[in-house]
């Protein structure tokens, strides 16, 4: 069996093969468990309470993953929000660190109905790409800001700047990270997980938390890929430069293109591509 | 704008930045747009509708990536239990290719209550690994069987062959694919997608609209990592050995381990880690 680590990894013994000889090694393996978020509100009838997500993540940062989540859904815009976040007790037991509730501000404006179907819907709010941008429209979402400017050093130095800082991956190589940058490219915050988006759900929850939502000032770097949905939780979180280690989708190139946002992709040492808005980008 | 392509590409106008200079360029985004997969079924009341799945996929094979889903979720076991799938005319106007419903055979012994509950908790069964693995054996999943063998040479020279056959992968970068590999190591069938749990799912999906679910004798490989859910999808369509060139998760190596299931990871040309029933794997 398996012993878990605080650490997010997992000890096991493994078969390696090489150049056709093999042989047993304790190998570590990044730690993967379901998450369920409960979401506790006041309605006129009465306190409800409800299980609104269970995600696939690795354990450790649970209330930042929980807060950041709930952020990029829209259900709450600053820590205020959100009166209490623990792990719950479970129908049959003790306290379950595999659930987290949290407990909404009375009085906070909030319609379960328009939020089941967007969970219900794996955070996708439309049923063409068009209609899931203007869905984000219509939620309020604006243009980012002009403001923010970086030059291409400090781009081209994320990359090793977050691997460097990346503990968990260099032993598991099974970790996604996201960081938080500031325009001088110093590394302020970075989470982990094997799910990408909780991992950047981890991040901004982080800031969250700590009452640092103005993050007009940062940019993220993603060490994988950069879709609709990661594009969406940055531009919630109002970062104005996203970049990318893999390749963007379509989506999230539109998605970047309709609010403004700088979107770069397939960052390296010594090159990348700035898909939109490449004016925030200085030689 | 862009201009969808039915390879699963667009065209982007992109600022390449390379050793500090720049010059603009047209490049290949790999496609991204939301697919809601909707059921029809018979109750004693009349026909029911429903809405039961959005995943943001690449466009392509939808009907493949909706049987294979409804597979992979234990809604349908066979070609039999689907009578029609087609894409269908939205509310507010024509054909919606963004919209493909599936209707079940009459008389398929389905819990609407079980679907929903299971996708609202997207694919996961309970909230901690230990209940993940447990559902599937209340499902009805049992061990795989031991009869399949395949040698290392074989499994060391699948990642060049489904690279070699990955056509959209090569321009995009940004494309999962799945491959199906029979024991001598010929690739049968190749999806790709953004998302790799789609990419499986079409695989498995062209399988089942074949009448081919007898998986017994293949096995598949994984461009990336392999999650709990990704070998929870190979389980259920009783594929004996699963390879990825990523890492594997802790709960896909307990998964793998509770049924017997073959599971590879960090495959390379010259070499690989076995992390459960190498007894699979022949010198």
């Amino acid at each position: 069996m398996t012993i878990s680590r605080p650490s997010g990894q997992v000890k096991r013994r493994v078969e390696r093969v090489r150049a056709g000889a093999s042989f047993e090694e304790d190998d570590a393996v990044a730690a993967e468990e379901p998450l369920e978020i409960r979401l506790v509100w006041e309605e006129p009838e009465g306190i409800v309470r409800k299980r609104i997500a269970v995600t696939m993540r690795t354990p450790g940062n649970d209330f930042e993953l929980a807060a950041g989540f709930l952020y990029g859904e829209g259900v709450i815009r600053a820590r205020e929000d959100v009166i209490d976040i623990a792990y719950c007790p479970d129908e049959q037991g003790p306290q379950n660190f595999n659930i987290v509730q949290v407990t909404l501000a009375p009085g906070l404006g909030f319609d379960a109905a328009r939020l089941e179907r967007n969970f219900y819907t794996t955070s996708s709010c439309g049923v063409c790409g068009k209609a899931s941008l203007e869905a984000l429209e219509v939620q309020g979402c604006e243009a980012l800001a002009a403001g923010f400017t970086v030059s291409r050093e400090v781009i081209s130095g994320l990359p090793d700047a977050l691997r460097a800082a990346q503990a968990v991956f260099e032993e598991t190589g099974g970790l996604h990270a996201s960081g938080l940058f500031d325009r001088e490219g110093r590394l302020r915050s970075l989470r982990e997980d094997v799910g990408r988006h909780n991992a950047l759900d981890k991040l901004i929850g982080d800031q969250l938390l700590q009452g640092n939502l103005s993050l007009e000032g940062r940019m993220v770097l993603l060490s994988g890929r950069a879709s609709f949905e990661l594009v969406q939780k940055a531009l919630m979180a109002r970062i104005p430069v996203v970049a990318a280690v893999g390749a963007p989708s379509s989506l999230a190139v539109e998605l970047a293109e309709s609010f403004g946002m700088t979107l770069i992709g397939f960052l390296k040492r010594d090159g990348f591509n700035i898909y939109t808005a490449p004016e925030r980008v200085l030689r």
